[in-house]
């Protein structure tokens, strides 16, 4: 029954032992593991542990309907991008994902190929010609190809009030039957996670930046093939190297040449869908 | 700038760099690496990710004025404990602390020696005599001695809509000349921790139970004197091997004789203080 610091994590451990789900087992028992692993490293003050109580209650109650502060502690920590990367069991050449992010929604306009997506969104028009194939290169014809993307002020419709629920800066598209799909948006640019909440002053006090480089959200889904989330970032922008999230790999950086306009190209490749997974 | 599931884990901790905080710093670091090694051992599914994501969204909002989930949750991975047990450097001989709690207020009756603290709080009487000493045996007179206890129905008066702001079952006291102090308080029972938020559904989904078992809290203060927070169990109580929250510290379980009435007798020893922490 005694309880000290070297003993406490086993008493821990075993009071899961009557748990009867194995896979929860499993993830609390490494869970309390690595947890007491980081206090007993930094051997955490009283004051310091009552400070990490206060953090992680400010940033459930930053939490509403349009904002998801312990998505962005997640993503800022990398922890997100961890969990992509582990779940990614891709064929050779199939295209790599990255974060969902925040400012997906349910609700974007439906439009055919060839069509605006920026609508009334400030920023300098861009073309986008993307193709998706299959691992072996043949094209697949109807995906349902999602996009959003930030304006050249570096907002998501979402995050303008005075749009309301008006969406601008996001569709659904598909592919044709040659598995390509051209629209117009806006040259995306770099933009910050948001700062105002828990998240942000804890980028501030550990001396970080909140910027993400500029990039453009795509989710393509398609009867038969793992369902992709990804970016395409823009190449030379200048936070390339420390996006926030950590999101960036070099397969998804794409040249947009200015001239005679901007245009964004890439060919997405699907995996085969290999297990039940969504 | 690529990142990867075995990358990403360096990149997080260099985004610490710029930080002029060294302890800051230092937990950040160790935080990242045993967070990024449990997601990485347990393989965490984006499911799972998410499913982790609302518990600690709904743990932030349960939070409120008088209710603390994530303290909770700390106390039920037993984090608060292992705090505990790391910041005592103690002599020999000195009492060991345990657990805080979230039931202390601070607006408990000024009572005299020999008051009963219990007031119309219902259980069986019980006499407390106990003895407030330095680590050399000299008493320690006029020591502030903070006291707190649920009734025989396993509630504080807290818990209790009924009372508003009324205080029973808890006292602020002073030792007397001989460090000595007397008071009367009910007999102390097993409560659980409260189980109507998530940390209640998590002992549930992993087949633990919310029991705490009966004791008394202690707070003492004394100029010169490690300020020691700790309890007293009660002997025989049945769930001393399996307290919610871990607290239970062999030296501080005392037998309450029951006949010709039950009483609570204990001496304390308080560490001198060492360090400029309270």
């Amino acid at each position: 029954m005694h309880i000290d610091e070297h003993s406490i994590t086993d008493a821990v451990i075993r009071s899961f032992d009557g748990c009867d789900n194995p896979r929860l087992k499993q993830i609390m028992t490494s869970l309390v593991t690595h947890l007491h692993d980081f206090v007993r490293e930094t051997r955490l003050t009283e004051a310091e542990w009552m400070e990490g109580i206060r953090f992680l209650t400010a940033t459930g109650q930053k939490c509403n309907d349009t904002r998801q502060e312990f998505i962005l502690l997640s993503d800022v920590l990398g922890v997100s991008m961890l969990t992509v990367a582990l779940n990614q069991a891709r064929s050779p050449g199939a295209t790599e994902a990255t974060v969902f992010g925040p400012f997906y929604t349910d609700d974007a306009p439906r439009l055919e190929q060839g069509a605006d997506i920026a609508g009334d969104a400030p920023g300098e028009p861009m073309e986008v010609d993307v193709v998706v194939t299959a691992p072996d290169g043949s094209p697949i014809a109807g995906a349902q190809v999602d996009v959003w993307q930030a304006d050249e002020e570096g907002l998501y419709d979402v995050q303008r009030a005075t749009l309301g629920t008006r969406r601008r800066g996001r569709a659904a598209m598909k592919t044709d039957a040659e598995g390509r799909l051209r629209f117009r948006g806006v040259v995306p640019t770099a933009y910050p996670v948001p700062t105002d909440g828990p998240v942000g002053r804890m980028l501030v006090a550990t001396g970080r930046h909140p910027w993400r480089p500029a990039h453009m959200h795509f989710m393509i889904r398609a009867e038969g093939y793992e369902t992709l989330v990804t970016h395409l970032f823009r190449e030379g922008d200048p936070y390339l190297d420390s996006d926030a999230v950590f999101g960036v790999r070099r397969s998804l950086v794409v040249k947009i040449p200015s001239s005679p306009k901007p245009v964004l190209s890439h060919t997405f490749v699907l995996d085969r869908l290999i297990s039940d997974s969504a």
